[in-house]
């Protein structure tokens, strides 16, 4: 099965970072195509950019659709998600609702960890949309940068890890989510350092993305997740212009 | 005064009627700058449609920074709403969340009644949204196209004043908005039919775009609707790429 | 239009104050008529009170109907508004409602900041009220009496610019609002020193009832907020027992 | 024990009809005053009349205060309540409160059902500022009027038992209320024609007010229930404005 | 009136306690019939221990039907609550219940006091559960164990009500709930030292027994609380088969 | 990997029939043991029989532990769910929390569809705990008996498919569940005469199981699903008594 590991944000780096979180886990049969945005920004902090994010979500879905199985939409947010869900036949999978799907069978109260405060109304926003917020105890962040947090530096690390203690003893989170795409494989490397299970989004992804293949649900051909039928378009990508036409066919 | 009318949509005859019912009740010093998507779908419909008319709404707001005082998104859902409200310094109000917002001034349980099936699903995520979700009697609609709504045949709009009263007397709606671009307007027109207040999305906004510009908030300097540092782009349309990267002037 | 700016508290001082917050912000066409209770308590600061100046307001609305446009209760927690809207036809506003709508467009979520601790309870059980308290970061107050407040120490002012500051650091508000009409006026002197958007609830609520005037609702002619059918009263208010006897006439 | 048995309403048979069915569940100590409004209206349905009638039931507290050990509010809606509870010393009961409290008990899932349709908004207000709305299987209603329902027309028990039966059947009720006062008794007269337990408001007070008394909780000394401070008043009842400015001292 | 008083828990001196809590509330005419848990646990501390303590609890109840009026389940949590309700005829009480559903009459905001920080997972899953979670101000611990509260060292005692002040003072609750059956008869010595009105579960619980025992509704006849129709079952406590079996009898 | 496929129902037909939806579509790796309880009831229906049923399943659990890697409970509404998270190490998967948290991936309002009306109570009762009702379109059954539905009889899944249509086109069902054990395999067989994604609860738990196995989490050791602490119990099955007591290792 080959699974569309879809980085919103610009950045290589990244993408490599949770192509190898992803592979980590993927089962045998497996293959993840990790591509970046051909566009947009290097990494999406805000709804401005989730929006922008969404969008060329849609157009890559688009430009890969008829090559894969599935699809994995890697920036915490998951921006395009549900109208990815209209618009295509093949599974979608987002990875911060992967992860609170996923954290929800580890423990009654999740909370989610990341990098820098100026992402936490934005990840709140995300968060209530899934109507899981009720078991959420909380987003919590340090205040860093993204250039600090890709730089390396182990202290970022240890920070993290202790906020995450922190979490736990003090806030009654009963599993954590580390969020935000920098931190795709920290949860795997600091899981003996940290007292309760933590998830991994990319990887909780690949998994969900693996399942509903297996599980093979069809394509809604009722209600709002049905495929809207042809429209005209002005101004659009042209493959996601054809697929909301209905001309596409190119790669299928 | 200079608002903004955005109409995410293409539809220039839909954007005609959305500038009439905005005029009909603008203050004397308001000038209402009425403007169609230069590109996007003619009517927006969906999710993935909302997020597309999202990005296009950056784009025109972008494009007329500097010469407005405030800007209306002006379709139902208010596609982009929050993601302008960070990227852009002057006030930015929604249509479905001006009329959400503005019913709850006049009762306590508010029903939305439009014209097609295929948008309840979609409208119920955006009602979501807004937090006001526990007030809503329910979104109720016909089973048109938006061919038939926009085609002027006099017994849609009895369909519509059928549906609002049956809406009032069985669901207890203590006031109704009627939702969706093509039926500006009809508040006002059929008014005297429907027994409780009725709230026109676009003359709404129009009236809380006033409203915001009176008060004079000032612009967030702290938290999430802090404009976002300036950052790279790659492959956006050129005003929104230099508004993100602090590189905006043109029309200033 | 004229709008009657109806302080259900007795004492003239901050009907002066909340009648200057008021016309620095009404449009041109709009007298602020305003007045203070005749009878009731100096300052309404609990649950018990707030009942009194509930129907003092009603009294009030009574022996002004027929000369005003709309009404706007000028008391953060807006006794008598629901019973308001039943009882008259004109459109009624109250601040603190007026305030928390209009923060709505501002910031996804708004926090309370008031002079007295022991209003937190009360200002709570009103927010709940109007189903939107999802979206409330807290309310936060400084432990000063209303002699205090009221007494022009501008150590007050630094204290609550102080703690609004708090708020937005360390309880992610993105928009506040200063409740407690003696503090009508704060938001718009202070504004500079605090770095989110503030909503004076007065001003708001004027704006919100201008609003309502050019959108001309019609009144409830079905469901609970109809007018009452004509029912016998011992006992009362003589303008008010014939508001709900169906005998007023006298000022129309 | 002296419970006081408050009735907002001025009818004197409601009132009788009240004090019969809090007198048959009540325990040999306890003595029932039973006492009506001397001002307000005949009977309370909506809310501007709750107001009044929330006044009107401080002021009976006020009068009685010193020679009764408890109260209980004797009208749907519980006008009053939270008021009464901060400004004096006893337990004050509501009949709406004490029969959703008692119902959950005897049920996940309650259901009110009462006579008229008008009643219904306002209950609905009443219902969920008590946080227990998530639990209430909805507000079903006959469609009579006040003189209706008092007439003693055997038909109209009938209708409403049949109401009862089709709430339990189609809309999930475990556990019935028959709500306003009129209906008080007619629980114990018609439980065995219905499938379901139900309560019988007035009844359920008695027995709460009595707990209340046997538990002899302290009355607050902090928070928002604390009594208020000493206060000024004008133009109130004499003995409530006593009670409210610290000077009461004539029943004790 | 027997009422049974059921402790899930082995421990006698627990038992003892809830007797002597219990007993000094009781009406004259209630006889509490006290009885330990003949297996499980000495003391319920988590999810799955209470799920053993509610199987526990239906065959202890299977026990004494036939000889009882009513049966209060008497350890926070109220294990085999619901599942109790639809097997048995004669009213179940919950302690935990009891006392949320009182404290709700005594102020708007409860808090609940206990001894270790491990029971506050198990006992919010326990409070979201009957649907009040909304008007709970958080739940506070200190870090005891069973045996240091069982010790009577007096220190405890002083510990919690330090802990209690600081809930009332810091976090707004308004009242207090001492939970865990080791704290039962707290309420009662330590009122005068807390703030706040302090519910005493045991004790709540059996004014509500009486309660209900005064109000006689009937057992649910249809829908989820009706008794479940005859079933075969293996392996299970004979009274308990019988039971559920429709086999019962003996104590009848 | 070997996951215990286990069925707290005795009926050992369903349990051949959940085993085959789950084998068909296990991943080549993962060995089902499907086991069904030795004690209990044949089809557990309600509140007191999931309470039963929770117990055997730890029962269950601590028999096999050691010789599994993961545990399915395989009965709606997860009887034991949370109590075994606790107090085992391996991962452990609840039919209707995988069912409910995988349709959360397929659509945004799920409905369960189940063919007996005496489930809905409890149905709804469990689907509340898991905090996502808010995504429920509701819960629909046909009236018909356990013997019934296992009776063979092809006019059952005709009417099951007619009432899933009936949910789809009139209450917004975006996606359903089959909910009840004797439903194992309809979702697959079903799938081509229903218009939106079914999920298939064992087949859902399968893959939620693999996906835990592969991300590995850590056992908590800290919060409210580290293993609780040993403690003495008596007259318990001795394999699970051997558990809490920290005395196990048969198996090991």
């Amino acid at each position: 099965m080959r699974i569309l590991l879809l980085n919103p944000n610009m950045t290589q780096s990244v993408t490599d970072l949770m192509a190898e979180a992803g592979r980590a886990v993927a089962a045998p049969g497996t293959e993840l195509v990790a591509v970046r945005a051909p566009r947009g920004v290097p990494y999406i902090s805000n709804r401005a950019e989730a929006l922008i994010g969404g969008v060329v979500t849609l157009e890559m879905l688009a430009a890969h659709e008829g090559t894969i199985d599935a699809a994995i939409i890697a920036a915490f947010g998951d921006p395009g998600l549900l109208g990815a869900r209209e618009l295509f036949d093949f599974p979608v999978v987002g990875v911060s609702e992967a992860a609170i799907l996923t954290a929800c069978m580890l423990g009654q109260r999740f909370a989610i960890v990341t990098f820098s405060k100026t992402l936490i109304g934005w990840y709140r926003d995300c968060g209530e949309l899934n109507g899981l917020w009720s078991r959420c105890a909380g987003i919590f962040a340090l205040d860093l940068s993204f250039a600090d947090i890709t730089s390396g530096d182990p202290r970022h690390s240890d920070a993290l890890v202790e906020l995450a203690d922190h979490v736990v003893r003090d806030h009654g989170a009963e599993v954590l989510i580390f969020g935000g795409a920098p931190l795709a494989g920290l949860a795997n490397r600091e899981r003996d350092r940290i007292p309760v299970p933590i998830v991994d989004p990319v990887a909780a992804a690949v998994k969900q993305a693996e399942a509903l293949l297996a599980l093979a649900p069809r394509k809604a051909m009722q209600g709002s997740f049905k495929r809207p039928a042809a429209k005209p378009t002005g101004g659009l990508d042209p493959l996601l212009a054809a697929r909301i036409e209905h001309r596409e066919g190119r790669n299928q």
